[in-house]
């Protein structure tokens, strides 16, 4: 994945109101500031958007609400594609619709949902090809739909529970950004151990925890923007000095040493590669 | 506080059922390997150990369980000592009591309980001169009981919200361990990010974050051993490169860089002021 020239905008997830399993009552807000980041990186109103809410259980509600969502924005060629099966990704409509989009929108719900029903398929390998060819093309993501861009995908896993080996759950993701491990809804979920524990089991990707209303434009498939009203947390595994993960047994609580971690807030920047942040200088405005 | 001669043993509180306001729910358990520890520190079976349950709104009903969870382990002379004012730190029979004790035991519940009942009396300094001088001397607390160990204390704060700068609350504590910042109940409670906060504002103090049925032996002053089923997380802020926390207004989202973080569990141990972690070797056993 050398030389990417799209864009990759992951998302931490909207306001849930404390309501998990109730999808219904997580539809009142979704981020507008950030989507109209995505409509902008997307080429303006007249991008074609295409919303893929094949993570949701309520799939019809989700698009109608992205729908309005980017109707408030003033977008006017805006798709919902509905990917419920691996023949769903094979249509010839669905692989006009991925051919002709300018932005690709995943919704929230269940990450695996996604790679078990696009991953592998054709709508993947358009989209991994634009992706790296096409400046200008938006692959964005929003909870679910930011998890999934990983290649080490976090799948569940209890936050109560972390720091014990086994309590995160890991699948195949899309492989949009390989060198990452993220993670959403970071803090109000109390997410840090979980993404621990995913770094000290692959210590040489970079682990990002995106908070609610809070996500990053990434160019080159390597320099991160935060936007948003929340925070980025990074985790830097580079610097572990020890990590008992491989040798423990499922079940026994881990030791890790000298983790690094970043708490980046709007317009700081973060190089995947050197693994350097660019900080805000104090007087820079809000983005 | 150079030359300490006494031992801490600050504990990150038992398992809570999640049922926060119920305080009686969780009375259930009381961490017997933990509490062994601290008898074990204390002398053995005959010492003379005095339970404080101030923090807590039903310091009967807490005072009972502790007495059954001591005797259980051999132990026969337990006091509660009940201290509900200032005026209750400075009567005779509780001055006695604390010049006797070889432990003294504080139990969970609000902290701000523990600094405005007992800081600046008669028994908070009895505590201190005895901390400080006397080897073999135990001062335990759990969950409320250890954070009021600090000087720099954690008083409350939304964990939800945290990483937004005001979102943690700190008062003064018992001075006890004036290098550190103490949480606890620091993974079910997803608090990594009010740590983080605290730290952020006092970044020459090192953050501990104790999980439940978790704690330290703490020797010198210095010298912490980790002990029980969990892990403490260990914030070192003496790394950062970037925190703007003194100069952001209240509400809004904080950036840091380079914060050092160390997970650690049974037997690991750590040097405060040299700031360096001693692990366990994998062939150790537990203690």
């Amino acid at each position: 994945m050398n030389e990417i020239k799209g864009t990759l905008i992951p998302i931490g997830g909207n306001e849930d109101k404390g309501i998990e399993k109730e999808e219904m009552y997580t539809l009142e807000f979704v981020e507008e500031g950030i989507l109209a980041h995505v409509v902008k990186e997307a080429g303006g109103k007249d991008a074609n958007i295409v919303v893929i809410p094949t993570a949701s259980s309520i799939p019809i509600e989700v698009g109608d609400n992205y729908l309005k969502a980017f109707s408030k924005l003033g977008c006017k060629n805006i798709d919902v594609l509905d990917i419920r099966s691996k023949e769903d990704s094979e249509t010839e409509h669905a692989l006009m619709l991925i051919r002709n989009a300018n932005c690709v929108m995943f919704s929230g719900g269940d990450q695996s949902k996604i790679t078990d029903k696009i991953g592998g398929t054709s709508i993947h390998k358009i989209l991994v090809d634009r992706y790296k060819n096409e400046t200008g093309f938006v692959i964005a993501g929003t909870s679910a739909g930011a998890m999934a861009m990983a290649n080490e995908m976090i799948s569940g896993g209890s936050a109560s529970e972390s720091f014990i080996k086994g309590a995160v759950n890991m699948y195949n993701g899309l492989g949009l950004l390989p060198d990452a491990i993220i993670d959403t809804h970071f803090i109000r979920r109390g997410r840090f151990g979980r993404q621990s524990e995913a770094v000290a089991k692959f210590p040489h990707l970079i682990g990002f925890g995106l908070a609610e209303d809070t996500g990053m434009i990434i160019k080159n498939g390597n320099d991160c923007t935060v936007i948003g009203s929340g925070m980025v947390i990074i985790f830097d595994g580079s610097t572990l000095t020890h990590n008992n993960e491989k040798i423990l047994e499922e079940g026994t609580p881990m030791t890790m040493t000298n983790l690094t971690i970043h708490v980046l807030s709007n317009s700081d920047q973060y190089d995947i590669k050197k693994r350097e942040v660019k900080v805000l200088p104090i007087e820079a405005p809000f983005i």
